[in-house]
């Protein structure tokens, strides 16, 4: 099988939950934007393709589909990549536990664009601040103490009792955090055990390892969905807190 | 089949999309929150029952398992309700769409409440005022255009070529953005021809007609997602827009 991933260049953004399952996994992907330039998703958003239109990227070109929405890709690709465990229940379970996932990621993007995602953070930086300022004290102790208490309780190992796309994306969400909040996450640390040793092992994984060690991995930086802006992690830019 | 519905009394909000689909079908189901209240959520979001931890409501009890987020609930019932097409590509395209239709709800409830979901209204209204212009500029018109499109592509009747849960959350959608943004769908108005015809037929499916009628549908309110501020909808409160 191979794959076609579409999605933009220079960031990791939301194609970079795809691009963890398709690495680990060995898949034989194409990162289209990468070799053609980001003029290769317009036609599809555009409708001048066939198959389902996306209303964005990220999306997968793959047995003649096209398909839409992170979550979506991945409850895809999970049976096709060995990824989720088999049955129904197991798989609604796991697109449950992504789309609370994709939550989160709106909210962390939102923390730093709460008024206009067109516009310049430096235009909506005031509302930002109080934002991320809720983020931190409310919306991430909240969502990662869910993930902690059902990943502890399905053993510790694995959120699915089993290896996952799920347990990729949590390994994402955190490293995404760690960059973009780091004084919000050394705060919550005591309280995210297993959260933390599953993203110890996921690094650890063959194929995860030699992908963040290659060029394919990006660095976070502040164009994408995880920014680091230290005023709103609890930092101070020169005014009051 | 006999289906439990868990949301939060009060307001129609995410669980209307689940319960327009139980009600179109005719399905034999309990709004367990309004016969027994909303203590009756709790234990689930505590991880004191059985199956699948929800994060938040709506979620759905059914053959045993507790399915979550209401995009993943109508891929659950679309097969069982004879609400999507056959097959795994359409049941894709299903679940792609109605994801897109969560983000834009999403944003739409941001539109009140960019700063923190659990402060009041009134304490994020001048945020509030600069995200509902970009919704009504820019968000509206990009997401219903990409429906608009994408309906009059499949033949106008239908979005997937025959009735969906798709079309049934896109009539609610609709509905709700005519409450809460009157003056922006009168703008909007000419360019969403299909939408707009979609949502009248809807609306006379007979088991829907029954139902809009019915003491089960609420009114719309300002605690729900859908809310009408005047001064949201490029209105005036008395300060200038």
């Amino acid at each position: 099988m191979q794959y076609q991933l579409y999605y933009w260049t220079g960031i990791q953004g939301r194609g970079e939950f795809v691009r963890l399952a398709l690495e680990d996994a060995g898949a034989d992907y194409t990162d289209v934007a990468r070799e053609a330039g980001d003029d290769a998703i317009a036609p599809f958003l555009d409708g001048a393709r066939d198959g389902a239109r996306p209303f964005a990227p990220p999306f997968l070109v793959a047995e003649g589909q096209v398909v839409a929405q992170a979550a979506n890709i991945l409850h895809f690709l999970g049976p096709r990549l060995d990824l989720v465990p088999e049955g129904e229940a197991a798989r609604l379970q796991a697109l449950q536990l992504q789309l609370t996932i994709a939550d989160l990621v709106t909210e962390i993007h939102d923390s730093h664009h709460p008024i206009a995602s067109a516009e310049y953070y430096e235009d909506q930086k005031d509302a930002a601040r109080r934002r991320a300022a809720d983020l931190r004290q409310h919306r991430l102790p909240k969502f990662l103490g869910y993930f902690e208490q059902v990943l502890a309780r399905a053993g510790g190992q694995h959120i699915l009792h089993r290896h996952s796309y799920v347990d990729l994306s949590l390994f994402q969400l955190v490293r995404g955090l760690d960059y973009a909040y780091p004084r919000a996450m050394q705060t919550l640390a005591p309280k995210i055990p297993h959260l933390r040793k599953l993203e110890a092992r996921i690094a650890e994984r063959p194929n995860i390892a030699a992908y963040l060690a290659s060029e394919r991995r990006l660095a976070f930086n502040t164009q994408g969905i995880f920014r680091h802006y230290p005023e709103l992690d609890g930092g101070t830019d020169g005014s009051e807190d």
